[in-house]
C-alpha cells in the first residue's frame, strides 16, 4: 500500500497556537498574525508546496484554569489574543487558486442562519475551496462571552450541534434548487422563484424560515471537518464528518478511533471510506539529522512548557499548578476535550509535565533528515491508517518552508505526495476524488429532495 | 465656502442593489458579485479614484411585500440572493492601501461578542480602514431567519442597539489598555494581564464577561456610520454616529436632518462638527451633455421600475400592487424605513410609481457633462450642508469608471476633491482630520477609563 497522503497547514489567528512560546524565537513571524502580509505569504507558500488546505483553529474564550485565572494565558499569548478565522480566508483566496481553507466555527454560541451565509459566501469567493471544522465549544469562559450563564452540558451541546447542522443542510442543500438561478437577461429573470424554498425549520433550539440568502455555491455544504472523539463525538462524526482531525496522542488510539468511525460510518450507510482521517504532526527537518537536531535544540530553548500547561488546563479543566508533582490527576468536568482525558487519566502530575516538557513523548513528532522524516510519516500512515496530517508549526513560516523544501520532494519521490493540483477542482473533489457536492449517502442529501414549500 | 467633499462607492453583495434591473445591461458586471475578481477590480478602481471608502449595504432577509410574497424580489434579483458583506473586505484590503470599507451589520439578530471580534479583525487586517454602518434591522422576514417570532418593535430595537453598542464599546475601548500588549521577547510576555480587563457586562439584553479576544487595533472602535432618521434614529445617531448616510429624498429634508443632528450632537457635548453627513448620489456623466443623455436612455431601457416597487414594498411594508393607481397610501407598520414614510405619506400610488419610473424625480440625480455634474454636486453640497456622497451605481464598474475619469478631475480643478491620500492615515483620521481613535467626547470613551475589573 502506498497511499498518496494529504497535508494541511495547521494555523490559528493568534500569537501562540500549539507549540507554545515560540513567538519569541527571532526567526518567527507569528507576532505578525494581525497583518495581511503574514497570511498572504503563508497561503502562497502552502500552495507552492501543493498542500491541501490551511486549517484554522479557533477558540472564543480565554484559558483560565492554570493558576486559577487567565493571567498566564494572556501573559504568554497562549491562544490569546486571537482574531476571527473567517476573515483571513478571502485575502488568501485572492492570491491562490487551489489551496483549501478549513475554518473552525462552534455550533453553540451564534445562530445558524448567519453562519450558513458566511460559509456560502466563502465557498463562492474561493470557488469551492472551503471546509468547516465543526466544534461544539468546551470553554466555560467562551459561554460567558455569549450570555450563557453556564456552559451547555456536553450531550446537550451535541443535540444542539445536530440541530444546527440540520438547519444548515436545509439552507445549503434544500433551499435553492440546482437550476434556481437562471440569469436570463431577456426575461429579466435572475432566479426562478418556484425553485427557491423556505426551509420553515421549527426545532428544539432553532426556528428558521429561510430561504437561504446565498445562491448555490460550488460545494453548497462546505467540506465538513470534525474533531470530537468521545463516544458521542464519534457518533456525530460518523454521521456528518467528511474528514476528522484526530486528537489522538498515540498510534493505538488513532487506530481505534479510525476503526470505530469507519464502522459507524458504514452502519450509517455512508461506506467505510466516507471519512478521511488526519493526525496532527510535528516535524523538525534539516539537511541532515545533525542539522535537524541543531534546529530542535534552538526550538527547545524558546519553547514554553508552562504554555502547554496553560493550554492543558483550558482543555482539561485541571489546574496542574494547584497539584503536587506526585499527585494523580482526576478528570471531573465532562465536556472538556476527551482526548486529554483518555491520554492522561490516572497519570501523575509529574508525568504530564514531563510529557509537555519533552516533544519526544509524542509519537507524532519526528526530527531528522528528510529521509528519516519521510520514513516516519510513511510508518505512521501505514500503522494508523490515517489519510493525511495537519502539520503543526514551530516557526512561521520556517516549519512550512522546511517541510516544503525538504520533505515534500522526498515524499514525491516515494509516490506519497501529489506532484500537481487538479485543474479547477474543489476541495471536496480533491479530498475524496469524487464530486463537488456531498454524496447522496450523506444525511444532508435528503434535504435536496425534501424542499419545505414554495415561497409565499 | 469650498469644502473638499468625500465620496464613497455604494455597493452591496448582490445582483441588484439600488438602481434595479440593470444587471441585464450588457455592459454590467453585477452578476459577477460572487467572484473575488469583481471585488478586487472595484477596490483598485476606487482607490485609483481616491475615494474614501466602499460602503457595503446589507439585508438579512428577502423583500416579501410586493404582490404579497417574495417571488418578485427573487425573480428580479432585488437584493436577493445576497452574500455576507464582511467577507469581501479582506480581499479588497489586500490589493489597496488607503481605501476604507464601511460594512453594514444589524444589532438585532446576532450577539455583540462575535461582531466585536469581526470588526477588530477587519480593523487589524486593513490597518484601520474599517467602518461599521449600524442598522437595527426592519424586515420581519429577517427576524424569522433568526428565530424571532415577530420583529422586535421599533423602539425596542433601538434600546437593544444602545446596549449592543455599550457592550461593543466596553470590548473595544475598555478591555485592553493602550499598553497592554508588550511583546517582550526577553520576558516571554506577549501582554500584561494586569492591563487586560473583563467587561462583566450585565444588561437587559446581553450578559458578556470578556475580556475582548482581539488585541487593540488601529482605530479600536471602527468608524461609526448610521442611517436612521426617525426621531429615535436621529437621537441615536447624534449620540453615536461619526457619519450619517442620509435617507433624505429632498434637499430640504437633508438640511432638516443635518441641522437636527448637529444640534443634538452639540447638546450631547460632542460638538456640531462631530458628525459627517453623506447623501446618496446618482450620476450619469458623459463627455458632453448629449453623450450623457445617450447613456441615460440606454440605462432607462434596462431599468426595472417593478424592482423599485419591490424594494419600496420591503422598506415601507406597503404593497403597491394591491392598490389602485388613484388610492392614497397609508403607512401603518412602524419600524420600516422612516424616510419612505416622510417622503411618501399622503401620496397617491400613481405618484409613487411615477417617482420610481423617472429618475429626475430625485434631486440627488444628475445627468450631463462633467461640468454640469460638478456644478450640481457643488450646489447640493452647499445648499444641504452634506460633507460628501455615497455614489450609487447603475453599471458596475461603469458608473465608478465614468465618475473617476470625468467628474473627479473636474472636482479636483475646483478644489472640491482630494488630489492624494494622506500617508498611512486611518479612515477616521481621513474622515475627521483628527486622531485614529474616537474623541474623548464620544460616549464610547468613558469605557477607556472605567475598566470593569482585573482578570481573575
Amino acid at each position: 500500500m502506498s497511499k498518496v497522503l494529504q497535508f494541511n497547514g495547521f494555523e490559528m489567528n493568534t500569537p501562540s497556537h500549539i507549540n507554545h512560546g515560540l513567538w519569541v524565537h527571532p526567526g518567527n513571524r507569528r507576532h505578525e498574525y494581525t497583518d495581511l502580509g503574514y497570511w498572504l505569504d503563508t497561503a502562497r507558500l502552502l500552495e507552492r508546496g501543493l498542500f491541501d488546505a490551511l486549517f484554522l483553529a479557533d477558540v472564543v474564550g480565554t484559558y483560565h484554569v492554570y493558576e486559577g485565572g487567565r493571567a498566564p494565558a494572556i501573559e504568554r499569548g497562549i491562544q490569546s489574543p486571537n482574531n476571527d478565522p473567517f476573515l483571513v480566508v478571502p485575502a488568501m483566496a485572492a492570491v491562490t487558486e487551489h489551496l483549501g481553507f478549513a475554518v473552525t466555527f462552534t455550533t453553540t454560541y451564534e445562530p445558524p442562519f448567519g453562519n450558513a451565509r458566511r460559509f456560502s459566501t466563502l465557498d463562492h469567493l474561493t470557488k469551492g475551496r472551503v471546509a468547516w471544522n465543526i466544534v461544539t465549544g468546551y470553554l466555560p469562559d467562551a459561554a460567558r462571552n455569549y450570555g450563557l450563564s453556564e456552559q451547555v452540558r456536553h450531550d446537550d451541546r451535541y443535540d444542539l450541534a445536530e440541530e444546527f447542522l440540520e438547519v444548515s443542510y436545509k439552507l445549503w442543500e434544500g433551499s435553492w434548487e440546482d437550476d434556481a438561478v437562471v440569469r436570463d437577461r431577456a426575461l429579466r429573470r435572475y432566479s426562478d422563484p418556484a425553485k427557491v424554498h423556505e426551509i420553515s425549520h421549527r426545532g428544539k433550539y432553532f426556528s428558521v424560515d429561510g430561504p437561504h440568502l446565498s445562491e448555490p455555491s460550488p460545494q453548497r455544504t462546505p467540506v465538513l471537518y470534525q474533531a470530537g472523539s468521545s463516544d458521542r463525538g464519534r457518533a456525530f462524526a460518523a454521521r456528518h464528518a467528511e474528514a476528522i482531525f484526530l486528537g489522538a496522542r498515540t498510534e493505538e488510539e488513532a487506530r481505534t478511533i479510525i476503526r470505530s468511525v469507519r464502522d459507524l460510518a458504514e452502519e450509517n450507510g455512508r461506506g467505510a471510506d466516507a471519512v478521511r482521517f488526519f493526525a496532527g504532526l510535528n516535524v523538525i527537518v534539516g539537511e541532515t539529522d545533525a542539522d535537524a537536531r541543531r534546529k530542535l535544540e534552538q526550538i527547545l530553548r524558546y519553547r514554553d512548557t508552562i504554555g502547554y500547561l496553560v493550554h492543558f488546563g483550558g482543555s482539561s479543566g485541571i489546574d496542574l499548578a494547584a497539584l503536587g508533582a506526585e499527585e494523580y490527576i482526576e478528570f471531573k468536568a465532562r465536556g472538556h476535550i476527551e482526548s486529554a482525558e483518555r491520554s492522561f487519566s490516572d497519570r501523575r502530575v509529574r508525568e504530564i509535565v514531563d510529557h509537555f516538557d519533552d516533544p519526544f513523548h509524542d509519537p507524532f513528532f519526528v526530527v531528522g533528515s528528510a529521509g528519516r522524516v519521510a520514513d516516519r510519516i510513511e510508518e505512521l500512515a501505514d500503522t494508523t491508517g490515517v489519510d493525511g496530517f495537519n502539520l503543526v508549526q514551530y516557526l512561521s513560516p520556517g516549519t512550512f518552508e522546511d517541510f516544503i523544501g525538504l520533505v515534500v520532494p522526498e515524499l514525491q519521490r516515494r509516490g506519497r505526495y501529489r506532484t500537481r493540483y487538479g485543474a479547477g477542482e474543489t476541495l471536496r473533489e480533491r479530498l475524496h476524488g469524487a464530486g463537488a457536492r456531498l454524496p447522496e449517502a450523506h444525511p444532508a442529501a435528503v434535504h435536496r429532495h425534501a424542499v419545505a414549500g414554495v415561497p409565499r
